[in-house]
């Protein structure tokens, strides 16, 4: 082309899932020894079968091929301040409630609406890839708070307290975590909200993997602070949970007057998400939170089955945390770069994981498994070809 | 909130359809004189039947909840790719496409890969202001090109040629145009193309009325250039001739190197176009041009009849320009804000129009009538409405 594309956005890097898969692109397969696809995470499972059959009815509506509220349908935003109110108690109101397609738009349009080229944002490492190249594509320099293996991959307030200077607009909190799986516990992030509160930042916490978390941990106690508005950010996907990947569906919890803010950027990307997304995302709220906790004992099950696997036996691999999704693992080629190990493990041994390299600087050791993709009755065969690959 | 918005944000003016609609929320109105909303372009008809069936089937599959690939699913991006070569003619190919979220989506993420906080963008006054808002947004100037009521709203070259400085990066068209409804003739796309190759810059095109031109109106022959994707971006939106607002899906077709940027941008926002979506178009496309053929013939009587209306007797506004789906008119009140005339007749004379100051400086005495939201046997009670408000 002969015009120039915008330097911050060249600057960018590749899409890590389209190039993880494009190192097994065209191969096949034996049966009896298929591909574990690890490398994005996807839910095994379709939707219910009553959501599908309650979306075959609703794309039938005129109403449903029509532009909604910018924020989102009302039956949606009410129900979803109603479930995170009853999830974590406070109050919580539709009017703090912002529909977005997906949490990765939610966590692009939030962090639009807190920082411009030249502030600065703190993120942890290991990072979701996409929100180090959404910082990256808005010229914001994302400021990176040390991983903490020592912790469980869990980051230290007073690690942040020494990287907060006057350009510092936020701080991004995922937990579940996404890559490490590492979970946040709530005294931790009240002290991550009191930092941010006391510098007059925003605290961004990402909750796309709530819905995993399991029922007999505490939730955290951010929202019942009257003045949460103030301070957080909440991010939360649908995708997950309800298997919902495909129609992009999350949302955005803070104080209203930050959802006017965001609002206008929602007008102008996408006019509102899409309907027949909101719809499944309502009914999902209404009808399918038993089904869901059916699923998140499913990915329990996983979980448990990953750990054995790790305990069984020395598979080269260590397992450096994992929750909820994920699993963080160093692996034991010391020398070789995160990717040349994962192409390897992809094309040798088929099992596609994402290197570390993508969740940041200093993560060549690691590699990032979706083992939640994978039924914990298969959990064996990853143990298997890990120790094939060693 | 305790923490601070991006100033750039801030600057962006309340989305203008969630305001003019307050005008009126709660409202209720006589059985034999219903509100006329004519504020923003709606269909009035909906869907395809054949369209609706064949999503009901496709929501109940696994497939239809899953990711696609960043760029959109194969087919298409295939389909698009011929079908905007078999309207205009010239080479394009799957890898020149990107579905996006709407052709709202397909704005922001083409600008965005072009110009960040600093550069300048050349957009004719009146602009359709989502293009203004996310240009304020990204921290980017936007650079008016003067309208031309004299040439039918069709903005000039020349004027163009005297407002590329070192920091323009593209120049945005909108044809049919948005508010304005004027058509810009081939000739002289090709001469912005010309000027945009000579100083290097992208040729953004906004096409999302392209299927409501007259059947005997000549095409532009941009794509027949060979080196058309050195400088054209075109933008396109289902929303409109196949009744999709609601689902989101729309285009950009470009030069492969630039789909690869903007990709990147796709990733990190959204991840994919929702995979419903995506079917709908494909469907669309596969079947439907002959319908949307159908609605275009329709759109065109309700012009015909919006013509009438104005020809027929002095009504107090003047048409300035009308085509497609819009109608750009002067009000008679003059030193009154377009503003408060808006509101005036949305209130008083319940006919909901957009007023010309939220498509730019310069605009108040214009108003917008997205005219073909409503049956050309209808459109007299426009003409009566409006000449009851003189």
């Amino acid at each position: 082309m002969s015009y120039a594309a915008n330097p911050d956005v060249v600057s960018v890097v590749e899409p890590p899932i389209a190039e993880a898969k494009g190192w097994v692109a065209g191969r096949t397969w034996p049966a009896h020894r298929p591909l574990l696809d690890l490398c994005q995470a996807v839910p095994s499972y379709p939707p219910a079968e009553a959501l599908r059959e309650h979306l075959a009815e609703r794309v039938k509506l005129f109403e449903t091929a029509q532009y909604t509220a910018i924020t989102g349908i009302a039956p949606l935003r009410t129900a979803l301040a109603g479930h995170m109110a009853g999830v974590y108690g406070g109050t919580i109101g539709a009017e703090n409630v912002l529909v977005t397609a997906g949490c990765n738009q939610a966590y692009s349009l939030a962090l639009m609406a807190l920082a411009r080229r030249g502030d600065e944002v703190i993120l942890p490492l290991p990072y979701y890839f996409n929100h180090q190249m959404w910082l990256d594509a808005l010229g914001v320099t994302a400021v990176h708070l040390p991983f903490r293996p020592d912790r469980g991959g869990v980051p230290d307030p007073a690690d942040a307290a020494r990287l907060i200077g006057p350009n510092t607009k936020a701080l991004v909190l995922v937990t579940p975590n996404n890559p490490t799986g590492a979970v946040i516990p709530p005294a931790v992030l009240a002290q991550f909200r009191d930092l941010c509160a006391e510098y007059s930042i925003a605290l961004v916490l990402d909750e796309t993997y709530k819905d995993f978390l399991d029922p007999g941990e505490p939730r955290h106690d951010l929202f019942r602070d009257p003045a949460w508005g103030d301070t957080v950010i909440q991010l939360y996907s649908f995708s997950k949970a309800f298997s919902l990947t495909g129609y992009r569906v999350g949302s955005i919890v803070a104080g209203a007057k930050f959802v006017e803010q965001v609002a206008k950027l929602m007008d102008t990307i996408s006019i509102c998400t899409s309907r027949i997304a909101q719809d499944g995302a309502l009914y999902a709220l209404q009808h399918l939170l038993p089904w869901a906790d059916g699923k998140r004992a499913m990915m329990a099950g996983r979980r448990e089955a990953l750990l054995e696997v790790f305990a069984s036996g020395n598979l080269g691999f260590e397992l450096v945390s994992t929750g909820a999704y994920f699993a963080y693992l160093r692996h034991p080629f010391v020398g070789e770069t995160a990717a040349a190990v994962a192409k390897r493990l992809a094309q040798e041994h088929g099992v596609l994981a994402l290197p570390g390299t993508v969740f940041g600087p200093g993560q060549d050791d690691y590699l990032r498994l979706a083992f939640a993709n994978l039924e914990a009755e298969r959990m064996g065969e990853v143990g298997d070809r890990l120790r094939g690959a060693v």
